[in-house]
């Protein structure tokens, strides 16, 4: 099982527009240039995130995206399942219904345990990536960057925004 | 991201061999058959549960698969990881060293703040998959089943194994 390539880029994507001033917005184009990917591929999940509610776009000759709220209530999950949907990494096919011993539909009354087992897994893998915000994965790159880096990013940002 | 079908199927067939007597071996094919599901695909997810000891494989005419150890040492991760490996959801490509202010690799030694959060989304999913065993599952199998279809059930067991 394998999340989109398109997760990792939302939430780097996010956490720069976490890094921008509130008022501004950064066009895809510049967004695909500060992560070094192609810039279809990241103005499609740019897309997605804005249909999600994650991100706002703005539009006309200064336009671009911006983060929709303040970073502190944006979660990893949001940003997961904006670019690569909700559905359980594990899809139940009820193969219990077939083969010599299968019942009538109406008798599976009670979800099969394996399915329930893979719920549960799932549940546990969203409350932590709930557990995470864009405010979070900000604080922990503002620590990590050494400071000629921070300014270097400051002036991009500055150049690169609207 | 989603598992593959093998891992359902992985599942059912550890739950209807952990139904079997401990001594008994059952062919791949009737596996498939009972499970409804292409004997040849079947065939290649009980070989690789085989050669991660989940299952012993019986060689010769009354030969066949069983569990390699007692139902409730098997866990249901035992089971995800013999079928679809043991690689997180998140493969982190480091596209934070790409771009405008990427730099030297020797620099980046601490993990990216995303990949560690992904990290533990997926250790929590891996948990919860540890705490369910094969026997858990066929206890809820045996307590759902009405006691007809359980005496079915026994019967084709007992035509099919060996």
């Amino acid at each position: 099982m394998r999340l989109s390539d398109g997760v990792e880029w939302g939430v780097h994507a996010c956490t720069l527009l976490a890094f921008m001033p509130a008022d501004a917005a950064m066009p895809a184009g510049k967004l695909a240039e500060y992560h070094g990917v192609p810039a279809a591929y990241m103005a499609k999940h740019l897309q997605a995130l804005a249909a999600a509610g994650v991100l706002q776009t703005v539009k006309g000759a200064r336009g671009g995206y911006r983060l929709a709220r303040p970073p502190a209530e944006i979660t990893v999950l949001d940003i997961v399942e904006a670019v690569d949907g909700d559905e359980s990494a594990f899809r139940c096919t009820e193969i219990r219904r077939r083969g010599p011993l299968a019942r009538p539909a109406r008798e599976y009354t009670k979800m099969c345990g394996i399915h329930a087992a893979f719920d549960r897994a799932d549940a546990a893998w969203r409350n932590v990536l709930a557990e995470t915000t864009v405010a979070d994965i900000l604080s922990g790159v503002l620590e990590d960057l050494p400071q000629a880096t921070l300014e270097k990013g400051a002036r991009w940002v500055q150049e690169s925004a609207r």
